[in-house]
């Protein structure tokens, strides 16, 4: 069920996510969806927490291995492109467009960005400490918090204009700038 | 009219802004946006065009004049509290939330982030040449797509999560790292 609500979001937007989109593509009964879940917004929140497991998983694994830093950016443009591909980016999109409307859905969205800012700050710690940027790793938290602003602002430019050559030039120069920021010491 | 648009979208969303509640508050005939704009959307986006015009008056006299950067930082983050109190960015958030379900509002909202991409990337060429930073003055139009994008992120962020204590420390943050930032050579 969960994945037949995720490729209904992603193919069809929320607009078009009923409980009879969802079972249609699924081949079960409508009523499962609120037997189950109680609702369509309860059923779309475990697809995009199955989505975003996934993907957290897939940063983790890049956050933690001990990749110079041009070859981390390069690497983590690669799990956007995914991201955009894959249809997260579209699931993430759409139930924010939603909550717009839906007061209180904010709350579960806001909650779900919890492990992306640990994520981030932990792989900027672990990442700057020790380079010249040190400084930065001092403030972790809201450096992340920029991080994930700017990753969703990313998700939000790509679902408007789905021409991604800006974030590909931008992915670029991060890259080459990279380059500037001389490893950190080997983590022990 | 534009006025009454603008103040629907922002205290009732996009979900509750009919050609109705926009002619209640400005004491008009409902027929009267669709006389003079053929939609509510181009009712709506006249309105945006009006906030944001505003709005990219301030930041324009902001970037053009010649303080360092730490106060450049200081007085851009609060033009982002104007833009959070006045309702500016409800607005956008709101269009582009509700753009996600209308294809046909992307192109209209895409096409109107091109001044502030080009005012960004005046803003940075202007202000790192000279600068250690200079490099990034060369490539100023991608990092004009990161600000922006950055912006958009903390807009929807913003509106997830009106407590917006995240974003004052980031911008904190900005001001402490803005004093490394070497002051340009006076503009000529």
């Amino acid at each position: 069920m969960v994945e037949a609500a995720l490729a209904t979001l992603i193919e069809e937007g929320y607009a078009g996510t009923s409980a009879r989109a969802i079972a249609t593509r699924g081949g079960f009964n409508p009523a499962l969806t609120f037997y189950h879940y109680g609702s369509v917004d309860q059923l779309l929140l475990a697809a995009l927490d199955k989505s975003s497991q996934e993907r957290l998983e897939r940063y983790r694994g890049l956050a933690s291995s001990a990749v110079p830093p041009h070859e981390l950016v390069r690497a983590a443009a690669n799990l956007f492109r995914e991201d955009v591909e894959g249809g997260h980016v579209v699931a993430v999109t759409e139930l924010i467009g939603a909550s717009l409307g839906r007061p209180e859905l904010r709350a579960e969205l806001v909650a779900r960005m919890r492990p992306w800012l640990e994520l981030t700050s932990e792989a900027i710690r672990r990442h700057l400490a020790g380079s010249p940027l040190s400084a930065l790793a001092q403030v972790a938290e809201p450096a992340a918090f920029a991080v994930v602003s700017l990753y969703l602002g990313l998700n939000v430019l790509s679902r408007l204009e789905p021409d991604l050559s800006q974030v590909e030039v931008l992915f670029e120069l991060a890259e080459q700038l990279s380059h500037l920021v001389p490893r950190a010491a080997p983590a022990s």
